[in-house]
């Protein structure tokens, strides 16, 4: 029999009618003659309602406590879930994340999955049960301490099971139909795509698209998972997250990211090792640094430029000054009215003309180009934030993306 | 150093602000010089909110994943307490019942703890930790699965780990001042007790006194560990429940309970036998059996009365109508319309007047009693229901239980 894993987010499980309705198609799922694992988030708001009754009753909450706590909401999820499936004559176990041998570092908040002990998952599928595990929670190496996975934490669990239990598919159900050639709530006629390579997913999710996090293409890539991503409200075909597509479009969609500042360390001085006396502290207070540019040199001079997300600007820009001073720099600029808008396409490598279409299409709309940072798949502009939904709708019509009117 | 272990329940836990009053009076233990134990229960109304939630999805829940859901309570308020009490500058740790290692046997939903193994709880105090530990929760002696204890369980937790770690006191949290010689909801002069027997206390809780319950007072009782029942609320004594009290009142208080039925099987031939063929059966179903009355015989039949919890009483009805068929008995009633007025107390081993009294006392208010049971320190009538809150205000005046007035 084949595996199948399937996950399903907050929203799709945010109340009993939802969860109900999510059972009927795991039930189906599992009729048709399939080995189910079921992935839940928490319900709906739970873990942001969990979060703001930690910072009630202590601002800086200790890391393992908050594992604690938020590890909860997930295992409230996974056992309705559980009930749910035996209501409609289905067995079903619902396993924590420990239980199900998702093993991961120490890192409270952020840990990485290590590995994966599934005994008791393929027992339980073996004695013909659905087997539901609580997504975004491991437990270390020592099996003493639960820790959770951060952002996205979920669909790498899922995509992570899939692996260890060699499924024939991650099915990964969310709240829209698929991946798109851009956000549909800015691009009218954005279309969605029926398949996309793990390279393109990993640059568009790096870029700002929503749908999926790298984490999760990551680990569908290493391991050759592949990946549906598609709705829990209807029955649509979603889009295939996978090795080799069928169709090589050159371009596969456009994406921004609204979440990062510029910051600018001006008139540094032009020799070796000044780039590492500045990322190396930024690596070191772990932020993460996205873009980096530096100017040409003039008069032994340069402007370094780099993006963080706007929450660690402050930090950022903390540790740039310091490093200013002792650079004999100039000053630091932080700029949050930026956003970056990028387009992604395996077919950009053999196709030289795409960056300068870029340039052109935005010039032509009068929007300035801040910084330009490419990869052999993708091209991504900083611009000024109140122009990037103009700038996804220029690139969007000039690479002819959309649906074709019938 | 000596050990207190303390319990707060889900209303002394109910919000943020409340956590962190609770947070107040544990810091001040702990920087009192005592190692400190914390056992709490979920917060307010959560196990509830759970339980609809629940019933939700499945009429009929599975009580594995019942008990996988309802876990989630105490996770959430053990680690908010862990986080406010750290918020305090006091070290912390919280610990779900496995990871304390409190073991049960494998009943979900109603499990008995068989050992306490608790290494982690008493590493963690050696490190100088408040410890906060999951009330109400334990795991099957294998470890794999995750188990409850049913009613009064978080009380049952906080004992038995007093028991295990030889705790000099066991506090129970409530949001009561302690316990009364009646319910001062009906009573308007009841009296805070200072002290009460485990003896007493067991016969009070078994006849519906809610303040603890018998299963937690029964541990007490066996391992010797003095009980202080006490608000919340404020920093009033409350009442100490030990092994040998100073003062030996003849009256501790009158106790009620509105929550079962009176079932009846007329007509039951009267030979060796048939009592134990109506109550193996009602063991089996698991339905407990409070008081039991048997009719003296005329015409060689007789009838047998029983009281169980109301939500048992169809159970029972159907179990005892099929073997009054089987014996050839008569017509089985069940009356829902009954109520249980017990006065206790240990001095009334050697005062033979009491139960005259009482029924005296009931006599001259015009009040039937339809059932009688005594133990050496305990006399309980079923009564109407209609009538218990003057039973009980009558049999409190009688024996002046009440406030002396100043």
């Amino acid at each position: 029999m084949s595996i199948v894993v399937q996950k399903y987010g907050g929203t799709s499980v945010a109340d009993p009618e939802r969860i109900s309705r999510v059972a009927d198609r795991i039930v189906a799922t599992r009729r048709a003659g399939n080995d189910v694992v079921v992935v839940v988030s928490a319900m709906g708001h739970t873990t942001d309602e969990l979060i703001e009754l930690a910072h009630a009753v202590n601002p800086d909450p200790p890391g393992r406590e908050m594992d604690m706590l938020l590890t909860a909401g997930e295992r409230i999820s996974m056992a309705l879930m559980a009930m749910a499936i035996q209501a409609r004559g289905v067995e079903a176990v619902s396993f924590t994340g420990s239980q199900a041998g998702i093993l991961t570092d120490a890192s409270h908040g952020s840990a990485k999955i290590q590995e994966i002990r599934g005994t008791r998952v393929t027992d339980a599928l073996q004695a013909g049960k659905v087997v539901i595990v609580a997504g975004f929670q491991g437990v270390d190496p020592q099996g003493k301490e639960v820790t959770t996975l951060g952002r996205g934490g979920s669909d790498a669990t899922a995509v992570a099971l899939a692996a260890a239990l060699k499924a024939s598919v991650c099915e990964i159900y969310t709240d829209v139909d698929g991946v798109f050639t851009a956000d549909p709530r800015i691009v009218g006629n954005a279309r969605k795509l029926d398949e996309i390579s793990f390279e393109e997913m990993l640059e568009l999710a790096a870029s700002g698209a929503g749908v999926l996090m790298s984490r999760s293409v990551e680990f569908g890539r290493r391991f050759n998972i592949p990946i549906h991503v598609r709705s829990s409200f209807n029955d649509n075909p979603g889009t295939w997250v996978k090795e080799q597509t069928m169709e090589q479009a050159i371009i596969s969609g456009v994406a921004h990211d609204r979440s990062e500042a510029k910051v600018t360390v001006r008139h540094v001085p032009d020799r070796p090792g000044v780039a590492a006396s500045l990322f190396t502290p930024l690596a070191e207070a772990d932020i993460d640094v996205d873009m980096i540019v530096q100017n040409v040199s003039s008069d032994g001079h340069t402007d370094i430029s780099f993006t963080v997300a706007k929450d660690a600007a402050d930090r950022a820009r903390a540790i740039a000054e310091k490093v200013a001073a002792e650079l004999e720099a100039g000053e630091v600029d932080v700029d949050e009215g930026i956003a970056k808008v990028s387009l992604v396409g395996a077919g950009m490598k053999s196709h030289p003309g795409v960056a300068a279409k870029v340039f052109q299409a935005l010039a032509a709309a009068g929007i300035n180009v801040e910084m330009i940072s490419t990869s052999t798949i993708r091209i991504s502009c900083v611009i000024r934030e109140d122009r990037v939904e103009e700038a996804v709708r220029v690139l969007h019509d000039a690479f002819e993306l959309g649906e074709v009117p019938a």
